[in-house]
């Protein structure tokens, strides 16, 4: 059985044990020996022949036949009525899907209301993240802000750095010319525990603080032209939340005149999820998420950094001599394997889709290359369209594992010519003393077993 | 006050009435007359300076203070501690959301097991819909199948046709190479009603059987490549559901050789709901919602059209001369405005950003002009990308409404050079008699009342 590379075109052989014809006869064995499932029904179907079991099961539902191989037996949702529609005006995830959830990370944090819940990239496809899967990241809690009452109120520093003072409603911001892009999230503390090699166990935890949706909103850009900004003095803004923590983060002002940063209302599709900003939050292109100012009340225009608590206690990188480093904010290329990656068994040798997921603070995607030797050979992975500016770029690869140990990577570049680095290659400029912004190059080391296990190569 | 038209650069002039000054003075007082809302500390904060209500909120939450305007007091929210992460795994819209669900037509069909729910178009963003909203239709309800005991059967009408029938569990088809493409899906009878011109009122009834996703699975080219199907006799393919409907669908084989068709199992980054096919369902781009048969279990090869119920009785086109035309299964280019649109209200004069969705089964939206005055003139609308094949995109036009009635109207062309056309035009080729297939122009009336109705034009 081959498959071919649809970038190379060349064909890949996979070994024989991949879906094998052994493995059909066993499943069509199950479905003759009685098995109340839908092979049977569906093995019958082969035998009787297309319109038949389709016209019988709506005719006249079949009785359970008490095993008589011979006789047909369908399962009950091919027998009988299922539920009507809109049992439920917004739908829920299968029951069978109730393991695939953000989780807590125990003892992380000293209260749940200053945690972080990671999201389940390893369960994850393509690029959306379902905004009930979308990681968060509180400071003092979430929550459901009345949107009738919420106001954002725009202010300059002084008199003259913003001629009109402007206070919107909701509903005024949303009657404004709007824009909707794709764009990810990601917190500056991500992956953050592997700076003290402490290697927690899955991708979730590991690269889980990151997540991705269509954002909709009005470019700040517009406000602040409509309130009158003094673009020449007013180099920086300040973004306040309302929520407990007041979180205030400076904005140097070209990055709104570049015409990236919106005020967003909108999340695939809806409004934000309370636990995410409802309803208003800042979308910062590029950008850490602290600065992602949810429940967002007030914007002010000043001309100078403002030396919040959250930009100069937090989210900044201790340097090996010592000083910290402020006001580093965009999120450097990187990316991750989610198939195959920690806590994973592979239950037999044969093909895999090695598959995870790139981005870049800075633009876009270029390449991905992945090794399965721990970084001494590399293949250039395909990069799933559309691939978006500051987004998550999905990759894959394919791959026929020989049960051998193999240690899993992926190395992004971005289209500023930006590499992910190794850790041997991070920890040289940084130390290893850091909390935020990690972005070396995540290592799996699938063993014998199947098992994958969180490692770092020295 | 200004807009610039990012399209053109040109300034708009919007009247003055769109939030002005003194609305915002109106704010401004409300707050001091010690409303307890968010506006008060906001107010309080440009007064006070930045950071004394957020230092203030974190020591030491401020007490009601009987409404004396010159003692701070902030909402509780500000004050206090949130809700702590995860307290639900997978997380939900916001309390004062809940009336954006999708609905059912009352009276539509006889049973709501074989009905229909319609998205609520009018309060999406962007072009993805969310899961939770993604319309539904049911031939015979809904089901929640056990994944583990879900089969897909390969098989031919013959024994060469598919030289090996196959079966595959879904752990099986998700380690095959996968692919992740955003497309719409609309039922073949959206808008059916208003060949009837029955005119319902809101565009969640008259468009509201589409929907948008990012879908993830296996291009069925591979898996027949696989089972050794032979396309030189095999044109054809049926497509059976395992629900109690038992759904069958004939393809044409060219359709799946094009590398289009996938057999999906994802849906906007986790796995399809099971209202809409859970574990499986196939995806057929440009094509009909009832093509994309849900619960997928069975794909046949065969040399001619299968003639099933669906394709021969239902979804078939009632022409003037009395003849019925079947296999129209690819959606023509369309498109509606769902801001203004039939059930909302313009408040006042002024600026509105007028803003909808186009699709075309064809290809790409290569333009979209709107008018205001029933078609007499037109002005080419903003795009927002991504732009992608066989998927919604968003358009939007600047308009300051004068408040004297106008008729707005959205006019769709594809990249084949296919245009949407109108009512009359429809109807010279089509007659009145159809159910399906209904891609005439959409108008909404919008009366000095600021009411808006949904209004058809001879």
């Amino acid at each position: 059985m081959n498959f071919q590379d649809q970038r190379s075109g060349r064909l890949l052989k996979a070994p024989e044990n991949f879906i094998d014809p052994a493995g059909v006869r066993a499943v069509f064995r199950e479905g003759k020996a009685g098995r109340r499932d839908f092979v049977r029904g569906a093995f019958a179907a082969a035998v009787a022949g297309a319109a038949a079991p389709a016209a019988l099961a709506q005719a006249n539902p079949v009785p359970a036949t008490g095993g008589d191989p011979n006789i047909l037996e369908l399962p009950a949702h091919t027998r009988g009525l299922g539920q009507p529609v809109v049992t439920d005006g917004y739908g829920k995830p299968s029951q069978y899907e109730a393991n695939v959830q953000r989780r807590q990370s125990p003892g992380l944090t000293q209260t749940t209301q200053a945690s972080v819940s990671f999201a389940p990239l390893q369960s994850l496809f393509g690029i959306v993240t379902p905004s009930g899967l979308h990681f968060e990241r509180h400071h003092q809690g979430w929550w459901d802000i009345d949107p009738s009452k919420h106001r954002l109120m725009l202010n300059g520093s002084d008199e003259k750095m913003l001629k009109r003072p402007m206070v919107f409603t909701v509903d005024e911001l949303m009657r404004l010319p709007s824009v909707s892009r794709f764009h990810f999230i990601e917190c500056g503390a991500n992956t953050g525990m592997e700076w003290g090699n402490v290697a927690v166990p899955t991708c979730q935890y590991t690269h889980g603080m990151i997540s991705c949706s269509e954002f909709t909103g009005v470019p700040l850009k517009l406000l602040l032209d409509m309130a009158g900004a003094d673009y020449k003095r007013g180099r920086f803004l300040l973004a306040e939340g309302a929520d407990g923590s007041s979180m205030t983060r400076t904005l140097p002002m070209e990055l709104v005149e570049s015409g990236e940063v919106f005020v967003a209302y909108g999340q695939n599709g809806e409004m934000l999820r309370p636990e995410n900003g409802y309803p208003l939050r800042l979308v910062v292109p590029g950008v850490q998420g602290v600065s992602w100012v949810k429940y967002l009340r007030r914007i002010e225009v000043g001309d100078q950094p403002y030396g919040a608590k959250d930009e100069v206690m937090h989210y900044i990188d201790l340097m090996p001599d010592g000083r910290h480093r402020q006001y580093t904010s965009t999120q450097e290329v990187k990316s991750v394997v989610t198939t195959p990656s920690g806590g994973q068994v592979l239950l037999d040798r044969g093909y895999y889709q090695v598959s995870g997921l790139a981005w870049s603070g800075r633009g876009k995607v270029k390449r991905v290359d992945v090794s399965v030797d721990g970084g001494r050979n590399w293949k250039t992975a395909r990069l799933q369209g559309p691939v978006m500016d500051k987004c998550l770029t999905r990759f894959t690869l394919d791959w026929a594992w020989d049960g051998k140990p193999a240690i899993v990577q992926s190395r992004a570049m971005d289209d500023t010519g930006h590499v992910q680095p190794t850790y041997r290659e991070l920890r040289a400029v940084r130390g290893s003393r850091s909390i935020y912004h990690n972005n070396a190059i995540q290592s799996w080391l699938v063993q014998e077993s199947g098992e994958v296990k969180n490692v770092q190569l020295s």
